[in-house]
């Protein structure tokens, strides 16, 4: 099987989440796996100077109608805006983080209980305690994912996961890394497509 | 026939080049004209604290990539980066306005023939001579566009133009608005073809 694709995201990016719904589909029509990458985009913000696209004058406004309206354009039933937004993601990321290591079978599952507890429940993740009942709805065990999220292992695996995302040019989310060629955004999922087609263009 | 689609665009805007060369055939699908909106990126930024895009690190040199990797995905033969970019767009904004008002029939032949010099021919069409010798060629008076961007009525023009980009929502390039509803970027073609077609969702 060839290399998975890398879709590195933040949980609290709403269209993170939007892409995150479509990209296994569309990887797996051309054999490929999802490799999830979770960071913090407070991290990488420091990088670019970049602010929560919400908190941007006249952008900020806009960018909400968009997430919504691209969420039905896109066919993704219960998007909302949370209540809270946006949150720190160091717990659900650590739990997806540990998962890798402990169940991996379980980390794709996981990632989409959690995008969906925020961005369509409204539950804020950010909050260990609901994180790990989130993962235990999947059939994790929830003291060990609570555990987990102070584990100093896994505290590490997310500070390199983050350098990881900042080494391969990510400076939003979702970024999406095909066979080396990098993508930015649910906007480039055609691309993506095409890319996975034809090997480049 | 119904209100044309409102194309909010700087000359500088490499993805305002793309789509200006998709929007036309897009609105003639739906039985609508476009109405060419320019406007000055620097006078919208200072509302949002933007910076131009290839400025940014990271996202900077991601986009170089993806604006060519995108022209080539929509067929767009020739683009290229300009050797100077951004530059500031006055001059051939105040040509454009000034046909609107002129012979409004020139207009759209000349904003592709400014966008197209730009990014295929390398013509650094901030200088009021080149911004005119490119109108000139669609048949426009050389010495009538050249004097046109320094007339105080056109410059008015051009103030106006930005106060109503603002007014509309715009922070980038391109912003298109169909019947109310704003939409950001090249990527957003997809769901101003839906819209046209449905009405919104």
């Amino acid at each position: 099987m060839p290399a998975p694709i890398d879709f590195y995201f933040d949980f609290s990016s709403p269209y993170g989440f939007l892409a995150s719904e479509k990209i296994e589909a569309l990887a797996a029509r051309h054999g490929r796996d999802v490799s999830w990458r979770p960071m913090l985009l407070g991290v990488v913000f420091k990088q670019t100077g970049a602010a929560p696209l919400t908190q941007i004058p006249l952008k900020g406004e806009y960018s909400r109608r968009d997430m919504a309206r691209s969420a039905r354009f896109h066919g993704i039933d219960g998007f909302r805006m949370p209540s809270t937004f946006p949150i720190a993601t160091q717990a659900p990321a650590r739990i997806v983080l540990w998962l890798q290591i402990k169940d991996p079978s379980m980390a794709s599952k996981v990632v989409h209980a959690q995008y969906r507890a925020f961005f369509v429940d409204d539950i804020d993740i950010s909050n260990p305690d609901n994180a790990a009942s989130v993962a235990a709805r999947c059939g994790v065990d929830a003291a060990a994912a609570r555990a987990a999220i102070d584990d100093l292992e896994i505290k590490d695996a997310l500070k390199k996961s983050n350098e990881q995302a900042i080494a391969a040019g990510a400076f939003g989310s979702p970024f999406i890394v095909v066979d080396g060629e990098p993508f930015w955004g649910m906007d480039r999922l055609d691309q993506v497509d095409r890319w996975l087609e034809t090997g480049g263009w």
